[in-house]
């Protein structure tokens, strides 16, 4: 069985985030060793699925892959970008980060940024964060009036077709983290002055509010997993099944592509006597 | 000796690439396990002072470094993006290879596409050709008028030294390689039906026009090797070599810039005691 038909959240099904375990193991290494030595296998199967898929696009296909990074402040978002990315060839990647958005931004539709950072035919899109934050700290922080936050999940399910009719396999990943854990990673953010950066005291504050977030992302994960775009829930207490997790979705998925480099469109024997003439 | 001291094309002197050596070792590992070995300990001070520069961009600072990759086909400039590039945190690195200009990129100064890609405060960009395209394949193959062409050197200079000003690193590489090594990595490619995506018969065609392109970048070299933003040139027939001096050139310029982890902005007793309650 693939992972991505166990961590897929059903479509048209509640979703109740208190079911699906924040530390579970539901297929692969079952320790940080063994979950090291997958990686280092997972690694040259994904770089060489890259190189086919940006190979294949120079002949005109159109096909790219976007993964979407979601989850609560420390789920390790920023982290699957370093570890699991960082295995591919960075020409070929495309790493968006969307904070809050700026007063140009604001001054749009709320898919307007993201529609122009889309990866390009060949590429891997990367979003840390993502339209769906127009659903989940604009519902949380009621940045939106109710009326117009409704609309907004049919705009994406919309959006996300389109993108799935341009060749755009669209992976979207909830990193699913405990509030105990949070609380060990904010903790241990503070003991180190050279992660004091990343750390603000605002992180606190939004803790309160932890199942207003939990219940945003329930709602975003029942009526945006759909068929073209489902969404897959990742265990991310531990880093190390995190990283072989999306790495695994990801592999799985460019393997369903499964890209072929082109023919060239050249007498090969002929370039070669012409060459070796030069 | 910094090896940026060895490899800088020395300011407002006559550029004679001939007397550059393609597989010189002027500094360094000396053979390909060593550079291998030099690579691993390079490796996580480059990361570290990437993290830092990115780090301290949070708090105002608005540094980056913007690495330029010039050289002929198979020079290596996709190679060291995947291995020298693939060293750092992909969240912080914004790749953009320039290839022919699109219809609407010839619509506007050749500058304009450039400047829309510049990395952010806290980025490395590294630019897979560049604006100099516009002075060595323009020349070469007259895509613009004599009189067009001499300006754009003082434009380059001119924009260049504004960047240097908003606090942007400029480091411009140019892969030095044999005719020869050409010939072999041009046939190495044919003789792999996985590589032929990259070869194109007019590869052969432009070898040609290799002692123009020589010419070509003789003056850009000569013209466009300034205080602030010098041209450093790396032998480039031997792969490994390249590897090496090219993540040397950016750990030492890092390194100048000496990017600091910024304090918080917070009492960090307070804060955990807080988090502790939470």
């Amino acid at each position: 069985m693939l992972l991505r038909d166990r961590l897929r959240v059903p479509v048209g099904e509640p979703v109740d985030l208190s079911s699906y375990g924040t530390s579970d193991i539901p297929a692969g290494p079952t320790d940080k060793a063994a979950g090291a030595e997958a990686m280092t296998g997972l690694a040259p199967r994904l770089a060489e699925l890259q190189e086919r898929l940006y190979a294949s696009s120079t002949a005109g296909d159109r096909r790219r892959v976007l993964l979407i990074l979601q989850g609560m402040d420390t789920s390790g978002k920023g982290g699957t970008v370093k570890h699991v990315i960082g295995y591919l060839n960075p020409s070929g990647c495309r790493v968006r980060a969307f904070k809050a958005p700026t007063a140009e931004e604001r001054g749009h539709h709320f898919l307007w940024r993201i529609k122009r950072s889309l990866p390009g035919p060949g590429e891997i899109g990367i979003f840390d964060r993502s339209h769906y934050e127009d659903v989940l700290v604009a519902r949380v922080h009621e940045l939106v009036p109710r009326h117009d936050l409704g609309p907004r999940y049919g705009q994406i399910n919309r959006f996300e077709e389109s993108l799935a009719e341009d060749g755009v396999t669209v992976v979207k990943v909830f990193l699913h983290l405990s509030y105990e854990e949070q609380r060990a990673r904010l903790l241990a953010r503070l003991d180190n002055p050279e992660k004091h950066w990343k750390f603000s005291s605002g992180d606190i504050e939004d803790r309160a509010l932890w199942p207003a977030y939990q219940r945003a992302y329930e709602t975003a994960l029942e009526r945006c997993s759909t068929d073209g775009a489902p969404w897959y829930v990742v265990p991310a207490d531990r880093k190390w099944y995190r990283n072989w997790a999306i790495s695994t979705l990801l592999l799985e998925h460019l393997e369903a592509l499964d890209p072929r480099y082109p023919e060239g469109d050249f007498d090969v024997d002929e370039c070669r006597r012409r060459l070796l003439a030069t």
